[in-house]
């Protein structure tokens, strides 16, 4: 397995692979044949990035078993999705303001990220899981209230996309089998999500196959896998949330009101 | 007022401004202090490509009274809208396929379009105003069945992002007064559309200014401003559909089956 990280290194963005505390600072496109040089940092010493820049970020909604169960929806034919604009990327670490604009209730959701490593269109379930590159972990915030605040059209874009409101990372794992994992989340240090990517409907090369077939995924494009049960709001001052997934490590970040 | 465009020479992408049936090749960014070169090429002898590459593409739902009306939906108090994928544009010329995946209706929907110019977040009208870089024509094709076919999730994303149902151009035109123009449509010589863009809900300043309370609009970043009265379905074998506004010019694509 490989742990990519993108970073800032005096002002110039760089990327590589964590070897323990250090990351080996690689050339070229991290999708394409990238080169390991000679040059080192500490992990501890920079800034980390969005471990890439999506060009897309397609988000799910209903994809996983329990939550529809809960929520009493029945589990979708197709992949159910929305766009969250590319804009609203956060790192690792990162603290997210609330909105100016908005001032009513912000959710959290822990989820799985997908990132694409080569383009793809009408992909085989086959063919989409060679375009996988890695898995990366995501808090796909939301300002709930806004989703619903016309009766006329669901604001899902709008609710998901302001400025901070996709923070993923801490860093893109490659050959991961995420079967058998989990994603926890935890707010403030309480765990509020621990549940089963084996719930997934569409599990990850399933999904990556259907989209293909709405639109050509591009590398460094980012799937948000959808979210399971505990999703809840962000309530105090300042909530740390903490999305763990194993092999990935913990995607944390203050989100301050 | 000036016109630009982009094009692809000699495998190269390129952009400039129109001077009569020739293009005066510029270099650095179109966005910021672009700088006129010696080159000229015949605009005859180019291929185009989209005028700019989006970051994100905003579609508005819902902004036109006359439609408003027709619907029989209220005049919404925000701008409502989607984002489509990045993925989907196309340039003026070029030929649209049917989605392989997809066998039913595909609509056709003249626009205006807006193109940002600068980086634009809680902005005032009149620093909205600003930001705007220029104008273009839209055509924001749609895959009509897919919006409601599941019934718990509007399918907006989706049904609009399919490679190719992003055609914009010819030009983005700078310097433009949008009052008083007409948006209009044909599809195979026959007009279908031919609406007063004073007829929008949230004319152009006042929309990119609301949109900007809701995430950072960038460079090039394009804003679909929705559509009236006359969209309909792409029905014949090959379907060429032209979106005309004056000083931008003719946007035309053919959809074929």
């Amino acid at each position: 397995m490989t742990r990519w990280v993108r970073f800032e290194d005096d002002g110039e963005e760089r990327f590589g692979s964590l070897s323990g505390a250090e990351i080996v600072v690689h050339a070229g496109s991290m999708f394409e044949a990238p080169q390991p040089t000679d040059l080192r940092r500490r992990l501890d010493a920079v800034r980390l990035l969005p471990p890439c820049q999506p060009s897309k970020i397609i988000a799910l909604w209903n994809n996983f078993r329990q939550l529809a169960a809960k929520l009493s929806v029945p589990e979708p034919e197709e992949p159910l999705y929305l766009l969250k604009a590319a804009s609203c990327v956060a790192a690792s670490g990162a603290v997210i303001s609330r909105p100016p604009s908005y001032s009513e209730r912000v959710a959290y959701e822990g989820e799985l990220g997908i990132v694409i490593g080569r383009a793809c269109s009408n992909a085989s379930e086959e063919e989409a899981a060679a375009a996988i590159f890695g898995y990366t972990c995501v808090n796909d915030l939301t300002a709930s209230d806004i989703i619903q605040r016309d009766k006329t059209f669901a604001q899902w874009a709008r609710a998901k996309s302001f400025d901070g409101f996709g923070p993923f990372g801490p860093v893109i794992a490659t050959d991961l089998d995420v079967r058998g994992l989990t994603v926890r989340t935890e707010v403030n240090g309480v765990e509020r999500q621990n549940y089963p990517l084996d719930d997934m409907i569409f599990p990850p090369a399933r999904l990556v196959s259907a989209l293909s077939r709405d639109m050509t995924l591009l590398p460094g494009d980012l799937i948000c896998c959808g979210t399971s049960l505990g999703v809840g709001t962000l309530k105090d001052e300042a909530s740390t949330v903490s999305v763990t997934i194993e092999g990935i490590g913990t995607l944390s970040n203050t989100f301050v009101q």
